[in-house]
């Protein structure tokens, strides 16, 4: 663990004790989730409840969309059904998935049930793929418009569906049938003007995977072309979701990882310089960053 | 290679073979510059010289970010100082500075002679620091605005300053003195109302590094903190460059290499299973996945 967030901690640990809630609540709204994440992984369960229950209800489905399954698991039972819903409705619905799958059963129909109809069944429909494919890691959080409209109806579409959206920075274009047809960045958009058709300026050959596409496959293809988020769709060309460049980011330190215990001719569960090693700098920052793992040999 | 590539790849030779320059402008035109990057790395130099000769101007740049440094020497000879220094200020400013400083002194003083004053000085200016820092791999394109301006006023900024940034989708704040204030993002201002005041709503606790911080810390940094850019300043808090994330993922591949080559104990001029490698997909294509290297043995 670094010194800067040695310090953090016992700041908090500090204050935590002392139950000084509204003065952590303020300290806590200045500080990034990912840095927030950090320090709850450090801190005894009693305490990382306490500090949860001080956050914004935005800062909670960040932290949230974070941390890992048990934590997650432990930290959502100090909640209500009714906040267990508002949270896992915040959230980013790959991260959902991404956890809701690594639970048994019983716990995944505990928390589908907590959703509305709409939100449970594209949940669903996400867990029935492979969790290395594009399909797994993908979220139905993405922006699409007609090819019909104009440039300024375009950037309408994206104020309005900005808040849902995992990224806003590419729209994608689709048929009567949802066919994916092109694509158009936000920097296309606000240098075009305003009264343009969408069909005249969009490209047309749009880099896209495949919903069974490997993750490897989607991190190299969105590493060359240089990409934010790449569209995935099925055979039939529908769009069924988008994947950003932060979870191609996981995917590369997730696949290095592996290659590298591959490299070592070992699994994860034997490695003991793993083991070591995580102590040394905190579970969660080491499964973030497996590409540091290599440099301690 | 894999079979795509191939055909690809023999479909462009016929043309080239048969002069057919005319239907291969058409041909590449549609094409991403990153394939076209992968066919040239495949062909003779003197394809190579004609094929990028019927390509648009906006094309050749793009693919000349691309190219390994003795391909871009060789290609570039094939044209007149006035497309050079052309093809040099439409070309990405870090991708730029990355050849030059691949050069030697005398080639690097040709090539910068090319350039007018202004672009010259920020391109000796970038020379200056160590290429696995943040200032060796950051640009200077990048979209500042006054913190007392109106939103609208700032995405004005945004159209006006866009054909010349590396991304858009961040506006950095900034004081009479350049001194980073606050950054926002593209997706902030287009959901805000354009009668507020950038200061208002500008994020005053901007992520950054320093120009002398590590190239892999300022990976860990995008990636914790998931950006598409982070900027660069000085002591001082002058911002000096950003970083984009697409770079981000060439250091972690890098990176990834590197610590590969430490793990087998070796230096990559040594490693034989390397080179072989190499030849069996391709020079290009081996040098921007580093980390599929792995999984070869």
């Amino acid at each position: 663990m670094d010194d800067a967030l040695e310090m953090e901690i016992l700041k908090i640990t500090e204050k935590l004790d002392q139950n000084k809630f509204v003065e952590l609540n303020e300290y806590l709204e200045d500080m990034h989730s990912a840095d927030i994440v950090e320090i709850i992984m450090e801190l005894e369960e009693e305490n990382r409840k306490k500090l949860i229950s001080v956050l914004s209800w935005d800062k909670i489905s960040d932290v949230f969309e974070e941390v890992e399954t048990p934590v997650f698991i432990s930290l959502l039972s100090a909640f209500t059904k009714d906040q267990k819903r508002m949270i896992l409705e915040e959230m980013g619905q790959d991260d959902v998935v991404d956890l809701i799958a690594s639970l048994d059963d019983d716990k995944q129909k505990e928390l589908l049930s907590l959703l509305n109809r709409e939100e449970a069944s594209e949940l669903k429909e996400l867990l029935v793929y492979d969790e290395d494919t594009a399909g797994g890691i993908m979220t139905k959080d993405y922006i699409t418009v007609k090819k019909d409209i104009t440039v300024y109806q375009a950037i309408e579409e994206v104020r309005v569906q900005a808040s849902e959206a995992e990224t806003v920075y590419y729209v994608y274009v689709v048929d009567h049938m949802q066919r994916l047809v092109g694509v158009l960045s936000l920097r296309e958009l606000i240098v075009t003007k305003a009264n343009k058709i969408v069909e005249e300026i969009m490209k047309e050959q749009v880099i896209q995977v495949n919903v069974g596409t490997d993750q490897e496959e989607v991190a190299r293809m969105v590493a060359k072309y240089n990409l934010i988020a790449i569209p995935v769709v099925e055979n039939n060309g529908i769009i069924k979701g988008i994947i950003t460049v932060d979870d191609i980011i996981d995917v590369i330190e997730e696949e290095a990882t592996e290659d590298i215990y591959k490299f070592a001719g070992t699994t994860e569960g034997e490695y003991k310089i793993e083991d070591s090693f995580q102590k040394r700098i905190g579970a969660s920052v080491s499964s973030r960053l497996p590409w540091l793992i290599v440099t301690v040999f």
